[in-house]
């Protein structure tokens, strides 16, 4: 076969798939993602029952995750400097990036130092916002919240809702269940 | 065909189209987004004249973007919740989220709690920022710019420009077509 | 070959590499990621030696980077608005965007004016934190240490940290080499 063949074969293929996709879903993904089942690949990863991650998600080294949680597309999942654990039912959005390490030393020392590194736990029933980054070392509560595109570099209590760049606690969460709710209000004040 | 010849073939139609772009457009883009055709993908979405997306880009449910609107990689347009609307001549930059849905009190919950969903607006002649977020229920009206990176949870009146996380204004649009110019200065202020 | 023959064939050569991956680097990339060379990807774009550039990143324009520089995936490398050079030994951290121009003008004059442009010049040793994004025209020091998803709108002195939306000195960086160290504690200044 040749380059230019496989080309017209992979958009028939594309094709083929959007409209699948369109018809039983009502939705258009990225080639890949539109592709490849994402609870197989959570299985394959040793990921608990239920538990489904997008062809684009990113996983290194060692990531536990647990039931019925929700890894959408773009995910950076980096256990490579000692472990991601998160708990059941969370929401890990589109875009949110985890670190066990990070290289600002390295970077800076011209390749001299390591990476610096910590391992990383999310609780259960925590929701990550979309493209929020979670830093290395980071411990993350039982029933959080972390708004869309904040950066946390501190531990995060239980029930606390945490926002901005740095992440600093906005609210708290009460209730349990369905009858949970959120309490917003909190003036911010650093975790640290 | 093995496994290991389909490899081999795609990084031989991998390089040919690399070589191609960088010719004809000076670019070199992730595989599936210098394969497909972004212009047609839009049309097979239904959007209006002159609308591009590249295949990076998830769209769920029901979304309508209006003529000449430029929608970049990674981007996320979640229309499941409620609908989003687009007006015409918007840029939605490389890595915008667009959401009508969360899974905050789904998570929270453990998954007693449905997701909460809003339909989104935007207005025609607006300017999302690269990696803005924009949360379910949102209006953003004309004319309107978004800064890089924010979080906006609340709407945003016409002629408005917002940044931060939260997005608060921090200045506002003047004139009309070519005329148009940006005052900043504005001290920032909650939306609501 | 249909494309049912072929989307079977893609899934096993999907779960082929995957498998590689795993034994070898103890990770699981997106398909196009875990199939393409990104030692061979940089040097085919000219830059120098050592760098690496995934699959999932873009590069428009012009666009030069030194020695040992890492560039994840999901970045965004835009020097088609007048170039972007990055020194040596950087961390271009995965979701970095770099841009040389911006269509604000352009979306809210309803297309009537030209995008606006700027050269972007990054030193050596610097550090731009996960999905962070750099403005068109900004100059970042030597030295300089950038937080994971702030907005850099203005230049960036040499042994600066930075970070926010829009992102503020928070700290500087002291001492050479292994002995280069991280002082904090600086209160929020703008940097213009």
């Amino acid at each position: 076969m040749t380059p230019d063949a496989l080309k017209a074969l992979l958009l028939e293929l594309r094709l083929t798939r959007e409209a699948e996709l369109a018809t039983k879903f009502d939705r258009s993904l990225p080639f890949a993602d539109g592709l490849f089942d994402r609870w197989e690949r959570a299985k394959r990863l040793g990921f608990e029952a239920e538990v489904s991650i997008y062809d684009s998600a990113c996983v290194f080294g060692d990531v536990r995750v647990g039931t019925k949680t929700w890894i959408g597309p773009y995910v950076m999942l980096d256990g490579s400097g000692g472990g991601i654990s998160i708990g059941a039912t969370c929401s890990i959005s589109a875009g949110v990036h985890i670190y066990t390490h990070d290289t600002v030393l390295w970077a800076l020392s011209g390749g001299k130092l390591p990476p610096r590194v910590g391992a990383v736990a999310v609780g259960n029933r925590v929701h990550l916002g979309s493209q929020s980054v979670i830093a290395r070392g980071v411990t993350i509560g039982d029933m959080t919240v972390v708004a869309a595109n904040s950066f946390v570099r501190d531990d995060v209590p239980p029930r606390t809702i945490v926002g901005g760049v740095p992440a600093m606690p906005i609210g708290h969460v009460e209730g349990e269940d369905a009858a949970v709710r959120l309490v917003f209000g909190q003036k911010p004040q650093p975790l640290s």
